[in-house]
């Protein structure tokens, strides 16, 4: 498709939402599809791009594939693990097809999007694309609040990874346009979200506290944390909710050592 | 992205849908686009390609980019004008984005790919994808009665010719997906959700605990519980995971009270 005149011109409300997201690649293999998905997100408006731990990079060949995106490979910051790539973000969002034990709650492409722009405008989102040949592992799965599912054909199912990256990045611009570049302002929630991080600390010391009242055996743990996982990780707590929570925890952990001055 | 079991099932009438559409490719320069092309559609349940004087073709760059799509490049039908692609099309949708003196009417993807399931279903619809550098001209152009637009950012509006098919062909999907195969229901969850006197026993259960623990002062209860509502009503809480809950709450209770036999 050639170079047009007949863009969509970007309000500002759309840069602000699009310079709180980023596309966060983990372990890609092939360098060309870093260039290819920078190529993708600057097309559609976005400009943030995470690598986690990628195989090669800088290459000659990520920035060939990137064309005129080549600005989005100078910025992009590079980290050894995925959750110093998203311990910050109020919503993760994972793109592994792989199925899972447990599942976590599944959108397609148009659902996430919707949701990114009325539920976490002005939120910090990571939007995360596994490995080529083997997705993401479990203990990256279980950083994301949410999996997306493109529902491609049953006769061939593995969508390229920046394919994938372009899919998803389209549904985020068209969802901004849609709802962003109206004066139409949604319901604005009265406490900023958690973070990832601030959620792994609460899954810790709930861990521990239910070690501490047996509940919990560390020798036979089953599925019991990843199923709390799944329930509060589609909460959307709030920091003050999360505060609750842990303080909740911290009263019965008292109460059960005896630390209580009551 | 790698393959996924969770693909989903062609109806045998959205599949009848897709065997009337047709993607056309004009004048391709760069014979690995075919390829990519041939990937994009079979990801989304397309089959037939059309390609009007190619440049180079058979090509072993397109069968590499293919991946697992070859078959589509074997069954691909190579006629020498526009017109031997789309003669007998009763819906001929173009993407060169240059702009023209005479207006076609222009839609977005997404209102393109409606409008091709809810009034062409069973017509012959082709979608026409110009040159990688000068896209269609004004005689071919002329063969089109509609004009896809995608909305791309204006910091950089040339997208790479087979990201531009990805998005045509997954915006079809998935209008069929959703008018053609309505017995197709999203995916759907493991256990049967809680019911609201479940929740309301929960409730109940929680405060007494929380009242044990002395994180609430039945005296000066102050927002409390409403914020707890808030937040486990919205989970939509499955019925184990209600169990799970509830579980936690004796155990701590048991622990508390010294009725644990450990």
């Amino acid at each position: 498709m050639t170079e047009t005149e007949q863009t969509e011109r970007s309000s500002a409300r759309m840069n602000a939402f699009f310079d709180h997201v980023r596309v966060v690649l983990v372990g890609t293999i092939h360098s060309g599809n870093i260039g290819s998905t920078a190529r993708a997100m600057k097309n559609m408006g976005l400009h943030r791009l995470y690598l986690v731990d990628p195989v090669e990079f800088p290459s000659r060949e990520a920035s060939y594939m990137s064309v005129s995106a080549s600005d989005l490979l100078d910025t992009a910051v590079v980290v050894p693990t995925m959750m110093d790539a998203v311990g910050d973000c109020a919503l993760v969002i994972g793109t592994s097809a792989r199925e899972r034990k447990i599942q976590l709650p599944t959108a397609r492409p148009r659902e996430m999007a919707e949701r990114c722009v009325q539920r976490f405008e002005g939120q910090e989102i990571a939007l995360v694309f596994g490995r080529e040949d083997s997705g993401l592992n479990n203990e990256e799965m279980r950083l994301c609040h949410l999996h997306v599912h493109v529902p491609t054909s049953e006769n061939y199912s593995s969508l390229n990874l920046s394919a994938a990256v372009q899919l998803l990045v389209y549904e985020l611009r068209i969802a901004a346009l849609d709802h962003l570049d109206q004066a139409n302002d949604g319901p604005v929630w009265d406490s900023p979200l958690a973070t990832a991080e601030g959620l792994e600390r609460y899954y810790k010391h709930l861990e521990e506290t239910l070690i501490e009242v047996g509940f919990l055996n560390p020798a036979a743990p089953r599925q019991l944390m990843a199923r709390l996982r799944r329930l509060y990780g589609r909460i959307e707590l709030d920091q003050m909710e999360l505060n609750i929570l842990r303080g909740m925890l911290t009263e019965i952990q008292k109460t059960i050592r005896g630390e209580r001055n009551t």
